[in-house]
């Protein structure tokens, strides 16, 4: 599942090449089935050597599994994580056990639940530490994949283009076939350059973003579960995991707060008040119906 | 709200352009709406599928809201923060809580409160640190994408040439019509140089420019946030905070200051001495008015 | 022994680029001892000039030698490694020593050898660090040594080339002539373009690749002797090994290892149950048996 | 002030081009205002948006100011250094108080003015740090700016030369203008090749270079303060200095101090001979004047 | 003095381009002195510009100088230093004082020399990796001069070729000429291209080899020294060691020394034997002669 603005990039990009084209000429002029295979099939070859076909697969498995991160508000994670906190200050650890399970992200459940074991403070910091490495890793390795296809894209362009070429002039003879000879050994360039640059480069760049995202979101994780278990203040956890959230959510998640926070002293004024106010009708009443 | 470096710059560029165009032909042969269309839309669909519409639209925004930082003075900060220091070294951190909510820079106003809340030492110094990281990678996509923009420019410039060429070569019997569809040809070529060389690059550059500014900033203040709670002596805290400011600047600094002191050390000796001789009168004054 | 995939992705490749030419021209117009000659000697001697021919020896040996890498199954080690700490657990270290011989690795032979000949905790864990450094900058060589003959294909090529153009111009009086000679001239980029994106390139991301699986199977090993070491928890060493394994595999291990625990315990249950029945039985059967 | 090597470089690499030019035709031929206008101009325009006018004139200005670098034999400093610890380690830090005045460079003076201001060891050695971090950064603005020169200059003799095509194209039918027309429209890439690789580039480098020997010059001073701060024995400290030289100044540092003291050994055996002789004299003397 | 691989190489490339020309032409074609001087003459002004004079000529010292480091077999200075430790062992630092005039490698030399001296350990480790550091940093600028001219001669190849054809460009009216215009313009570019790629390219490969070579043998001096000041047990020290020589020459070394070990055993064994027979026989002769 590709994000919107993915997809829409990838139609309106090709769609602008097409739209060039039929407006000047003709599209059969620029279809080359031959063309197509040596560019594809290039790429795929030296990417088959370079890694494997799996690793082709995983990078793209890998985007669509990170798809999702996007569309992740990371205020919403910190509401949760704040609820925890209050729960771990107030009755401990253990009171997360049941929650759990109703944890969708992998990385936050699993790291609960290491602190729920009773794991050591320092072994659990290390090992939310290198799982975050270790996924940088994983993808770092379809990052890769995608680029030297990006890479490799241009370069069997111009290996067919220059095939085309020496072909071309070994019958020179003819100037009308030498013209058209170069136009058709141009498409091969034509593709490696539109594959690199409108497909596995902002591919391999849109991976590398997504990533980071994901690795942000895990950092956030990692330094709420590290707090709850020195049993810091939630609101300093807060304060903690706010960094990660972009400057302007951050100021939205803190003005609503505030807002909340003003809110409820309002309505706890006006329920003393309201209180106070009863008691006073009370003594009044008390005073009436008392007798004498 | 540009600055004023940028401004000429871009202005300067494209008339440069403009002039050598007209003064050597028709400036009409050089425009093209096809091929502004390819280049242009070919950069925004592709930095679409690599980041989204909105990453575009927020580096332009990041770059305008950098765009102060450039004209601040940092002894201005120098000089309020070590007033910070002196009150708080004499009253105490909670002294500034006042203070506080007039200080517009929003990196200093948090880690002040911070202070003032009564983090602990170290958990502040963490967060501080955090908040610059933080920024840093907010900035470097923004940045990111300008470069990209700026790398994706000359691809979609070749790709449309490399259109063109395709076109042209097809009918090759006619020598004139061939030198002028090439000379079309070019204009895509043309264009995305330009876009990369005197737009996305030089952009991009600026905002990396004006954010290791802004984060020089930010790293003076969390020194001197730090050096307050450590409740060091104001004259370390400038001493430290010193090093962030270029050396020209500096240098005006210590010498204003110094001479500061000197004239404050002069006038405290002319009053002294003034009063001094005020005593003196009096003593002449009071041995003439007294009573034999 | 090369791995599969890229012996498939070169046969792959080369055929690709042999079906191009053939169904559009003579294979022999692209077939010149000559060009191969410049192009293959000019890699060998300036590769020789930078490096050595044993270091280019070497650099083919070191894929080879590193390709059973891929094969391996980390979480067959896994199950090793924590047969090892169960036993270090309840009998200590010197539990080991029969074992020791039969382990096929290098690393971890060696590592737990140490360990056995009752290195400090802390000599060790640097030894098992700088063992790994030592191995990364020994394969980072013979990865540059492929790198640097990548690039130097492309620029024989290109010498080639020029070398055939300037003989060729010096004779322009003979159109055709002109031509072919051009086209003999391409050959040479033909070749060196080949070699650098379908053969010398690939390989060495292939071996950039093996070696990082190769690393990252020494880190997990590494962590796993420490562990034993400090006389973790077996459960703990394979929370902390676990991170070393890619995401799918690691899920696989778990669950498989969960439902063995499940299983474990429902037989446990079983038997338990069983047992008390039995006894059950007896007491049954002694009551009955039992003398009035 | 230019250094010599780099003076020369440019009059000998200009008069070659200009040798080169003469003797094979007109040097008019390659005389063009228009060209020299879009490709100067274009590079002062790009660099002005990406950073400002301040900034490329800040450049050559750190150029000249570091110029002096290259000429400091590192040790006459270390000569300074060795006299001042001698004195330090036999009066204490106070006894500097008056010989910081004399010293030329700021760095050295500051530091030590902090030790005699009585700066905790910690804090100086941070802000000893500190201080080299930042010439870093400031330099390496600089070295930045030049860079971009350097690179901005070749984008804008093609982008000269791709609008020199486009006119030539338009009028393709006159083959002889169509010769001159390119003539003149590779020009603009002569000369921004030129700029780019004869001026931009190696000044780059050079403040690269500079800016390392500066940095190496004041991380020696950076030692040796501290080590004076310690009070460690004068020759350990130059021995932590001597690194910071390169190996054959080094060498005869060494050889020649070596010389000095067996010198002075030998002076001192000569002095304690003749002392003793002239006791021995004494001696006789006395016996001969002792009265009987 | 260079090592035979470089001569080879040098020889082998070079040979290899002038027999592709001669037998395919005229060699005189692509003598041109005045090519050569641009080249060579644009090459060495830009790196003056860029360094001096003196930076080139020390790069090649280097390159020489280092050449030694190659044939050095670690195994040796294995060997020795566990003689030195041994020695240290039983008879303490001092041991060392005559030995150390014997030494050829001056950093293991210096490093024996302080610590006999009395440096602090942590003093001396400080300096031993401040040597390495300095070293490195010594070399890093050689390596650099030799790039810098590897990217400077393409650049002025461009430059020759530029100015060529620009001047060819003017007289466009013979098409013979100007096909030999073109011939003798393309000769810079491929002059700058071989010096590029099979000089200056690979010399700087070159260099960054050896000079790893020559800091990993430094590394491993550093090791054992520290080895020997904390007192260790030899055979861990040569545990210490052994990581910085080569998979293949380790494997080597440990078999060679265990079958040592094996051997020394075994004459061991027999020479008890050989004692306890005698042994026997005098207790028999013992009897035999005991005297009833």
């Amino acid at each position: 599942m590709l994000d919107r603005s993915t997809v829409i990039g990838l139609l309106f990009g090709f769609t602008l090449i097409l739209v060039a084209i039929v407006t000047q000429g003709n599209l059969l002029v620029f279809a080359s089935l031959s063309s197509l295979l040596i560019v594809v099939g290039g790429i795929v070859a030296a990417t088959m050597v370079n890694y494997s076909l799996k690793n082709i697969k995983n990078s793209f498995t890998t985007i669509s599994s990170l798809m999702g991160v996007k569309s992740v508000d990371l205020r919403t994670d910190m509401e949760l994580m704040s609820m925890f906190a209050r729960r771990v200050r107030s009755e401990g650890l253990l009171v997360l056990e049941g929650d759990i399970e109703h944890i969708k992200d992998p990385y936050l459940r699993n790291g609960l639940q290491f602190a729920v074991d009773g794991f050591k403070q320092e072994s659990l910091a290390s090992i939310l530490q290198n799982e975050i490495q270790s996924r940088k890793r994983q993808v770092e390795i379809s990052i890769k994949v995608l680029q030297s296809m990006s890479n490799y894209a241009p370069a069997f362009g111009m290996i067919g283009t220059i095939i085309g070429m020496v072909l071309m002039l070994q019958n020179v003879s003819d100037p009308e076939s030498l013209g058209s000879g170069l136009s058709v050994a141009l498409l091969t360039t034509l593709y490696g350059t539109i594959f690199s640059n409108m497909l596995f480069g902002p591919l391999a760049g849109k991976l590398d973003y997504l990533s980071k995202l994901d690795l942000n979101r895990k950092e956030m994780f990692r330094v709420g579960i590290m707090s709850m278990m020195e049993k810091e203040n939630p609101r300093i956890m807060e304060k903690k995991m706010l960094i990660y959230i972009n400057p302007k959510d951050r100021a939205e998640y803190i003005k609503h707060h505030e807002e909340l926070t003003i809110k409820r002293q309002r309505d706890q004024k006006l329920y003393s008040q309201w209180i106070e106010q009863q008691n006073n009708e009370w003594e009044t009443l008390k005073k009436v119906l008392e007798p004498g």
